[in-house]
């Protein structure tokens, strides 16, 4: 059973490169420190612990959404067409 | 009818603070560019107005997630406690 998730990143900018591509590897990249996907429970523990090793737990601070399956929300885009190249499949 | 929203900028520094404020006037501060809270469909159709008037819309991109009733989602904050001041009532 697949969660959605969505995730929100706030790290010292010396460890946002090791961040990011922690979060590639796992979810779509929406905006800048933003990511979208579906994870499955397994996978969300195993993300969990990857961030866990880039991340200093006493500064940085990662906002993680999951909603039930058929629950995911409604997204709007407000500004830029979202037209800059990144990695969604 | 109100929708439970979440709203992630990424806008030019200069133009942060602006956002910000604007934001707070709507919404909670749960992340530095994050924001949550229950809106009325009139309260999101003022809060797009007011974010536009303050973002270059060439430049500046902002997300927002928003939920029917009932379906809010589980957060999980992954690092520091968050316990640093913000303006959640």
């Amino acid at each position: 059973m697949s969660v959605y998730t969505i995730l929100v990143y706030d790290t010292l900018s010396e460890r946002n490169a090791g961040v990011l591509r922690t979060c590639r590897k796992y979810l779509h990249h929406m905006q800048r420190s933003v990511f979208e996907g579906d994870l499955s429970s397994a996978q969300l523990v195993r993300l969990r612990a990857d961030i866990g090793a880039h991340i200093d737990a006493s500064y940085d601070h990662v906002l993680v959404y999951t909603f039930p399956p058929g629950a995911a929300p409604e997204r709007q885009s407000w500004g830029v067409a979202d037209d800059r190249p990144h990695d969604i499949l």
